[in-house]
């Protein structure tokens, strides 16, 4: 009993503090992505196509969520953009204190888009708001399709399902069409993308989507 | 700090419950196997093709973990072997009490290899012991090489590392050599095994040494 009252007041005081980032967000105009999925499903791959897709177009910065190891910071760092690494040093997801954390080391000012790049988890990110203004969810063909039934609250809280890796898909057994109707199943209002960060398949249809997104928040 | 507290008892509670399904699994010489991995790494298809290999010569049961649905209990139960499904409701890992009620609904007189697939998870699955013999931890080649370095815990108490989905290398940009390295950078004492359950390379070897490890126990 004491353990569920110690997690409710854990939720609350996320939520507080999300809340707070979620105005910050907002008041700089900065659409924010809580980037989530299992470990190796392309969090960092999709991030690093975005930004050569904009290539300087666009002012977007970064926080990186991992349990060790700065190889994501490094990673995006190549594209000279803003990136903030926490390591959560064992925990399994980001909370919102740690998110506010990193702002404080982050200049908003004209940044159009964020990406948060959760640990990669398919359980427990999410049931932590951070502030983002979406969830969106990463489903890679390697993982089979049978994914949304059961981790279905991940898909469930998310905005947006991208399903990566479709350059794979002659060498697996992935139905990718009944991919999608289980993700649908959980989640009726989820928008699909598919892509590949291997042969850029998609990649300009997901950011064409973005900066309509961007463009709503001027 | 009562949140520490809370979670130091809850994991002392556990290993009290791990040190009895041991006791258990010890006296009816039931070698266990807790298999931890991402989402879609293979667990279900190693224990699909390690049933495939033994048809019958060995007496194996099956406990299935999952957050929700009980999906990978239906594929194992194909193999007219016993299963018993524990569905988490949300929770991100097995903990020993749940193993232990599943106990309950199976009989281990004359079973030789008892195999825990646990939710599939590569940070909080780590930090509970289930009573079983040794963790073995798969990581899939379409998941990159950097998984040791990023969730090292999961690595450093497994015994063995299962690198599945060698069949998919051609497309990929995984290096082997790097994932083994960084591998046994965290654990030098990891056992390692290339598999595909696609194309059945190295499933041989594996269940081989499975055999070796159940004749210690006669």
């Amino acid at each position: 009993m004491s353990i569920i009252t110690v997690e409710r007041k854990v939720l609350e005081k996320n939520d507080e503090i999300a809340s707070k980032n979620r105005e910050l967000f907002n008041t700089h105009k900065t659409f924010t992505i809580n980037l989530v999925s299992s470990p190796g499903s392309g969090k960092t791959s999709i991030i690093e196509k975005t930004l050569e897709h904009f290539k300087g177009r666009l002012n977007i910065s970064i926080i990186e969520g991992d349990v060790q190891t700065d190889l994501d910071a490094r990673r995006v760092a190549l594209y000279n953009v803003p990136v903030v690494q926490i390591v959560t040093n064992g925990a399994c997801h980001l909370e919102a204190k740690l998110v506010q954390d990193a702002l404080s080391r982050l200049d908003l000012n004209g940044v159009q888009l964020l990406f948060i790049e959760n640990v990669g988890n398919l359980v427990c990110p999410a049931a932590y708001d951070l502030g983002e203004n979406m969830k969106i969810v990463i489903a890679s063909t390697t993982e089979g399709d049978d994914k949304p039934l059961k981790y279905p609250r991940m898909f469930l809280n998310a905005s947006v399902l991208l399903i990566n890796k479709t350059d794979l898909i002659p060498y697996l057994k992935c139905d990718i069409g009944l991919l999608k109707k289980n993700a649908l199943q959980i989640n009726p209002a989820l928008k699909i993308f598919e892509m590949s960060c291997t042969n850029g398949e998609g990649i300009r249809n997901w950011c064409n989507w973005l900066e309509t997104e961007i463009a709503k928040r001027k």
